[in-house]
């Protein structure tokens, strides 16, 4: 598959109305909004339960480094992100997005390790318009891959990518880009000191 | 100064109506656009001829990458970004951004080097939702960066970058994230057949 992949935030219910707010890669197909959850994932237990979800479009980094940070900071750092109800679904969304669309499943292949998931929008709302590229945004997201992925990466090279996106935090970030920067070289720092124990 | 910088495109016109497309690091200070352009420069020429300008805020990184690239392959390369005209001042914008602000100069330092100029709003259209992040569209963003400044960085440091760029790029670009690739690809191997010379 080759389709663009876009780095948005997923929010769900449970079958009991807890909420759940998780960075995913999307991609569109025609009207359509696709997921592929690898297993075991809580979105996917969610949306199976519900049958609906919320795509929040964000440029608030500290979401995505915040879901992974959590397991090498003894939790989830900073405030939990304010949500607030979906208006055509029973669900929840990111109170800060500049967009979000509210989604009903349509199809799910229930493939055994990663299925796919098709969803059709009930609601598509744009709350502010997009600002720009911002390089440190871009940075955060790339320093979140590379910290879900740390144990499978050499520190040399976790070090040499962290260096030059740094670049990027340095020369264009603000408060929010970072905060979560600080987080992800806090996991690093964790991760660590974990290994060297 | 410590602002978030985004990358945006703006659009000017001459005194005689050539229009011109350039991609700029802009500041946002409440209502206000800042920019600091480096003298020389045909937009802070154009800008000052009109007193208008117009920011466009879109996620098509061929006019990043095309405005890097014209002097390493004798011209911008693909096609010229389709403009239409502005609504409420005498300017152009591009067809396909996400947004777009007219804007009005109301503030130049006339700083000999780099001057601060500030512009307020005249009107402000959203197009079309920000469909999330890409890290590809962040890929070629960081990769026009590099090539801004081919003949100021080692060839190893550009092809280490280019190689970690590289990744976000097979992993998640459509058609339009590979052709401004292609194009920044195509600058490097032109400098160092150049320098090679």
């Amino acid at each position: 598959m080759n389709d663009v992949i876009f780095e948005a935030v997923i929010t769900t219910l449970s079958g009991d109305g807890q909420p759940h707010v998780a960075p995913f890669g999307v991609r569109y197909r025609g009207a359509q909004v696709v997921l592929m959850p690898f297993k075991p994932s809580t979105t996917l237990d969610h949306l199976r339960a519900t049958g609906h979800a919320v795509l929040n479009l964000t440029t608030d980094t500290r979401v995505f480094a915040a879901a992974v940070c959590a397991r090498w900071l003894d939790g989830r750092p900073g405030a939990a992100p304010a949500l607030r109800p979906a208006q055509a679904i029973t669900g929840v969304r990111l109170a800060d997005a500049l967009a979000h669309s509210e989604l009903r499943l349509v199809d799910d292949d229930d493939h055994a390790e990663r299925p796919t998931l098709a969803f059709e929008r009930v609601l598509d709302a744009t709350h502010a318009p997009f600002p720009g590229f911002n390089r440190a945004q871009a940075a955060v997201v790339e320093g979140a891959v590379l910290v879900s992925r740390l144990q499978m990466l050499a520190p040399e090279k976790i070090d040499a990518e962290f260096a030059y996106l740094q670049i990027a935090i340095d020369k264009t970030a603000g408060e929010v880009e970072r905060e979560a920067w600080g987080w992800l070289q806090q996991a690093v720092q964790r991760q660590r000191e974990g290994a060297a124990r």
